[in-house]
Order: structure tokens, then C-alpha cells, then sequence
């Protein structure tokens, strides 16, 4: 079969699955989630020996790839454990809201609907395949997954035991699909069948998504890049500055909601910066500054254009002082990917003016921008964090692999 | 200036005058939608003045497309209405929703915001100029408009009111532009403007919206066709189900959600349809049936595989008859364009199961298609029925033309 056809089946057989996922009931669902999660401890072995194939063939990939693909007893334990928590998760599907009687008598609501079909396209690490399997799962949708050419013999791996356990509890066995080429024609294909495929989401690097974006016919759910800020305000207490300000950036150097860019009110530069500069270089961050910075901590990197523009993703700091609060947020709505910025400020208007008027998906007051991020929030689990407004914004869970219908009661209302 | 300086130039002023929209109080927008209503009627006779010149220069339009060209005393009023109206509904932004405390201290909701610039593509209705630039101000958000090239001298003449109206009250007036030029290269380089442009809304024919989704490079909210159905069931109340099914198709023929095929279930078929044909013809639909419709209506042209698929948006009905409401389900959920479909049914089962399965954007019991309408739902306004799952699916409102992001209240939380 050639790769057009063989992505034109996966694709009919997945809207054919996904018409039955949309009905299933919650307890198959759940159910299907337990099964798998038995069957994938029950298969240590087999998912190890198959992923000692991908970590043979990626002998010269990097070491932190390496790792990212490893599939070991705790990781498997650990991907188990993902499904059984998006199993104890409430149902989205079906759930109405906003019921109301209209003065034509007839009432109305909306209720929760799955997209349909899901298409995900992702890197290295497997325990993707199990983790976005479950939420398109549990969210009543079909999903048709593309992970890396490095971890084909995982991912197929955990698919023979994702596909076991749907037929135990008799859901459509389709309603999950690895494809099991590693052709990048399949990619192209994929993306052009927007007759099967509903939405697609892409995770991985910022290549891999810009990309996906531009070639795919259906929407995207996708996440770009995280350049966050936090604003210490002149009205900062200055315990919750320090604290705020060393835990965004160095909590962990590698995640999209990690700090980027300090910015700190001229009021109590200063003061802050001298206190927060021997701890960064301390934990080993280099600071870089603008002008002002520098005329306080002299001995640090003069920070450029393109430094506001950096997700670092590293042990790098850009520091810029500026005027107040307006300053703040005009720097950070022209700087910032929209993902997540806060404020450390006592002062309720101020406070308040932030939140209002910083246009990203997370904006916080007092919080390290490291809460941003699906499980702190209380999705259960996430699929990734959108930097778009359109469908979903910020972190993405159940919900956001899901729609609404207006659903209308009536008692033989017509039109007069 | 060349047609993409222009367009450049006007994306820039949209983009900046949605940051000053997004942060526009309550009172300043609804004060602006009063002051443009006003400022409609008092310049009546220069609206009417401009519009002549386009009826003139579309003398050779066909009438229907003529008539709704024209402006008139009774459509400026109800111009003016409908802003007035538009003010009058509540603030969507800032709307702040589901807060709550988490494990970790932190407080989560989620504000509601806009989505920034909001292009429209119409065709000749100018009143449509008013309403979605009122929409559009409402939601907080800048709006490109291009309306078609029949209707650009009554489109510029609203637009100078409308911009009158945001300068008097101190709202920037680039917030609400219309495109200067009939030239079609206009409208490409908005597609592709997704730099400036957050999301775009065509309203119009099945094939502008088809080019214009094809096209841009932005999100799209689009409306196709309306392939609504009603499916009377075995269980259903006789005088209901002849009363939805002769007021879905005939209170108005040529608009989205009116029935262009009615399911019958075969148990009641007989006696259903020899009742309402008669109904039909004294109307003048012409009915065209399946082989078990013209078994019982002899004298009716028979229904091809083409009926099934169109929307007629005339006096025009395809009947079939089906074993029961999984045949109709299916039949719905293969040929429907997802609009509206209402089953007529006192079976709470059968009802339950049809609110569930049917993947349209309104589903009804018991009540008359007609009703899938953004003032029935009692969204004050729409500006346009979304047959997407993205996003905005069914009549879209206010709220269709806004995102949310999390907002985080902290007392100094750091991850740990």
C-alpha cells in the first residue's frame, strides 16, 4: 500500500472509531484507561526490549535525547500511574451547562462534545504516546499518533498494548492509531486530511511546530515559544520579590515557564538587584543587563535586542529596569510569546492593572511563573500550553480537546 | 500608496488600537455604540445619498441582491436599534470565572479578554458594517471590515459615523476601519496579514467563505451551508411534529436553519405524510422522496443522492422515510452540514439518545429549526452561525469574539 492510501485508511478508520468514542460511556472509557495502564506493567519486558531497539539504532543521538528516550521500570510504572489518574478524572463529555428558559418558552443549554479526531505529532520521549492516547481517550475522541523515527519500536510497542485494551472492554480498537512508518510523507499526509483530522497538535520544538502550523488545513493547537517575565514593582514586599524572582528562573532552566527576563521598577532597583544578583550567580545564572542594571551590578553583560527576544531555556538572565508598572506591561505585551508573566506588587491597583492589561495566557500576581503548567492548575493532565486566544489558551486538558453544542428542550415551540 | 502599504498600514493601526480597546472600560464602549446610533439617524440623509450612488452604479443588479443593498429610513433606524441593542447586553471582558484556591495556595480563574483584530468579509449588506463593527467595539476588540464593492459608498459613509462616534468619546478611531478600495488584491493581503490580524469572519456565500478559508492565514470562523433536518419519530405527538416539521421548512425558505430534508420514522410514515403533504403543496414546496416516501406520496418527484446533499434555501423538501432513530442518526450525521437538527419525539430514551449523537451545532427536541439564532438564544446579537467545532460553534456572539486567560493571585507561592 502506498503512503497516501495507507494514511487515507487511518484516517477513515479513525472518524469511524471517533463516532463511537463519542458515545462510549464513561465507565468503558475509564475502564479501557485501567486495562491499559494493567497491561503496560504487565508488558515491562516487552516495552523494554522493544525500546533497547530505538536506544541501539539512536547510539550517537546526544545524551539528553538518549535519556528522553529511555523506557525504564520506573518510567513505565510512572506512565501506568498517568492513566490511571486521567481515569479518576470527571467526564467531560455530555456535561450541560447554562440551561435556561428563553421567552419563546423553549429552554437552552450548551453541552460538551469531543472534536472528533486528534492528530498528534511529537518527539523522542514515549510515554507521549500513552499520556495523549489517554486524554483524547478519556475526552471521547479518536487520535491518530505520529511520534519520532528514534522511538518507532517503542511507540509501537505501547500501541499493541493501548489497542489490547480497548478491545478487552469492547471500545473501537481504531479509536487510537500509531502510524507505523517513520516516511515523513506520512507527516504531509496527515496534515492535508482534513476530512479525518479535526485538530492537530504538535509537540516539540519550535521548528517542528511553525512548521506543522503552516502546512496543516486544520486548526492547530500549538505552543511556541515561553519568553515569561516577572515585574518586581515599587511597591514589591521585597521577601516575595527574592523569592518569586529566583524560583521562576531557577527552579528548572530547561521548561517553557521558567522566567527570561527580570524586569524591576527603577524605585527599588537597587536595592533588589543587589540582593538578587549574588544568589543567581551563586545557583551559576549569567545575568545580562540593560544600561541602568549595569550601572548597578557593573560587572555583567551588556543584554541586546535579541536577548528580549530569547527563550534562553538556560541558565541565562536578562534584567531590565524600567519606569513602573506601564513600562512593564508595554515591554512585556511587545516582548513576550504570551505565556506566562507576573507582578510582584502589594498594591491593589496596580495589581490590578496588570492582570487586566498583560495580554498573555497566564498572568500572575505574587505567584512564581512556574504554577503554569497543567497539573498546579488542576486540568489532571495536559496535552501541552497553547500560546494561541483561538479554542484553547494556556494550559491544555480534557477540556480543550472538546467542544460545545447548543442543545435546545421544547414543548412544540414553532417560530411565529 | 501601493495595496499592500495601505493594508500594512491599516494592520498597524487595528493592532494598536486593540490594546487601547482591550483595556476601554464598560462605560466608554457603551457610550460609543449610543453616540454612533445617534450620530446614524441624524446624518439619514447622507447615508441615503451614499447608497444611491450604489444603487445606481448596481443598476443591473438582480432585485433581490438590490433590495438588500438599499437603505431607507426604516433600516437606519434599525441600524441605530440594533447598536443601541448591542450596548445595552453586558460587558463580556474582564469577566472573571471559576476561581478557586489550589493545593498550592495559589487562587486560579480564568478572564475573559478579546481576541485582538477582528477582519469581516461581507457582501452587500451594508447595514452589516454597523452591526459588526458593534460587535466588534463591544468584545474590546479592533475590526478590519470589507464589505463588497456594490455596497462602498453606503460602507464608507457608516464608517465615517461610526468613527465620528469612537472619536467624541475618546476611543481611538482606527479601532473600527473599512477598507478604502474595491481592489479584490485588498482582501489577499488581509489573508495574509496574520501579524495584524487575530481571526477572520466571512459572511457571505458558500464560495467566498470557501476561498477565503483556503486562503488565509489566520483562523477563520466560517458559516457553510445549512443542511438542516427534523426527524419525527415513531413516538412522536401528531400536532407537535406537523406543526415543527411545516414551520422549519416554511417560515422562511431562504435562510440557514431552515429543514432541507425531513426523516420519518417508518412506523408512523403514512399517516405523517399524508397529512403533511397536503400542507406542503398548498404552500407550494415541492417534495421530493425516497422510494418508501413516493410508495405513500405517488405523485412526487423521487429524491437522488444529490438531494440529500444540498441546501436548497427555496421552497424545496427531500423526505425520507427510516426504520427508527438510529437509521435517522446516521443518515443525519453522514449528510448533515452539522447546522441544526430537531427531533420530534415523547419518547425520553429516543430523545436522550438523539441530544447525544447528533454532531450538529443545535440539537432540539421537540421545537422548530428555525429557532438556531443568535436573538433567540438570546446572545442580543450574532455575527454569524459557526459550523466549526472550534472555537465558536453555532450562533456566535459576543463571546465568540473573545479568548480567556488563567489569572493567578498569589501570596508570594514558589514552586518547590
Amino acid at each position: 500500500m502506498d503512503i497516501k492510501d495507507y494514511m487515507q485508511d487511518l484516517g477513515e478508520k479513525a472518524r469511524k472509531a471517533s463516532r463511537l468514542m463519542a458515545k462510549a460511556d464513561s465507565n468503558a472509557k475509564d475502564k479501557a484507561l485501567l486495562t491499559i495502564a494493567d497491561i503496560l506493567e504487565q508488558r515491562k519486558a516487552e516495552l523494554i526490549a522493544a525500546n533497547k531497539l530505538d536506544l541501539e539504532a539512536g547510539a550517537d543521538l546526544e545524551a539528553a535525547m538518549l535519556d528522553r528516550l529511555e523506557l525504564n521500570d520506573a518510567r513505565i510504572a510512572s506512565m501506568a500511574e498517568g492513566l490511571r489518574q486521567v481515569a479518576a478524572l470527571a467526564d467531560p463529555i455530555g456535561e450541560v451547562s447554562d440551561m435556561k428558559y428563553r421567552p419563546s418558552g423553549i429552554q437552552l443549554g450548551k453541552m460538551r462534545v469531543p472534536l472528533g479526531v486528534i492528530g498528534i505529532i511529537y518527539e523522542s520521549r514515549p510515554n507521549v504516546t500513552a499520556d495523549a492516547a489517554a486524554l483524547a481517550l478519556k475526552s471521547g475522541n479518536a487520535t491518530i499518533l505520529r511520534g519520532g523515527s528514534e522511538s518507532i519500536h517503542s511507540n509501537q510497542a505501547i500501541a499493541i498494548c493501548v489497542k489490547e485494551g480497548l478491545q478487552k472492554v469492547g471500545l473501537p480498537e481504531d479509536a487510537v492509531q500509531v502510524i507505523e512508518t517513520t516516511d515523513r510523507a506520512a507527516v504531509g499526509e496527515l496534515l492535508a486530511m482534513n476530512e479525518f483530522v479535526d485538530v492537530i497538535i504538535p509537540r516539540g520544538g519550535k521548528g517542528l511546530i511553525e512548521r506543522i502550523s503552516k502546512e496543516a488545513t486544520m486548526p492547530v493547537i500549538k505552543h511556541l515559544d515561553g519568553i515569561c517575565h516577572v515585574y518586581i514593582d515599587e511597591q514589591a514586599d521585597l521577601t516575595k520579590a527574592i523569592n518569586i524572582a529566583i524560583n521562576s528562573k531557577t527552579h528548572r532552566y530547561g521548561v517553557c515557564n521558567a522566567m527570561e527576563t527580570l524586569l524591576v521598577a527603577e524605585a527599588v532597583a537597587e536595592k533588589i538587584l543587589s540582593q538578587l544578583a549574588p544568589k543567581y550567580i551563586e545557583k551559576g545564572v549569567e545575568l545580562r543587563g540593560c544600561a541602568a542594571t549595569k550601572a548597578i551590578l557593573s560587572d555583567i553583560v551588556e543584554a541586546t535586542e535579541e536577548d528580549w527576544q530569547t527563550e534562553y531555556l538556560a541558565p541565562i538572565l536578562s534584567i531590565k529596569v524600567v519606569k513602573n508598572v506601564d513600562e512593564a506591561i508595554d515591554h512585556i505585551n511587545h516582548y513576550s510569546s504570551q505565556h506566562t508573566e507576573s507582578i510582584v506588587t502589594e498594591n491593589y491597583t496596580t495589581g490590578r492593572q496588570f492582570l487586566r492589561e498583560v495580554d498573555s495566557s497566564s498572568v500572575m500576581i505574587n505567584a512564581s511563573t512556574r504554577f503554569a503548567d497543567g497539573f498546579e492548575y488542576g486540568l489532571g493532565a495536559e496535552i501541552g500550553i497553547s500560546t494561541d486566544k483561538f479554542h484553547a489558551r494556556g494550559p491544555v486538558g480534557l477540556e480543550g480537546l472538546t467542544s460545545q453544542k447548543y442543545i435546545v428542550l421544547g414543548d412544540g415551540q414553532i417560530r411565529e
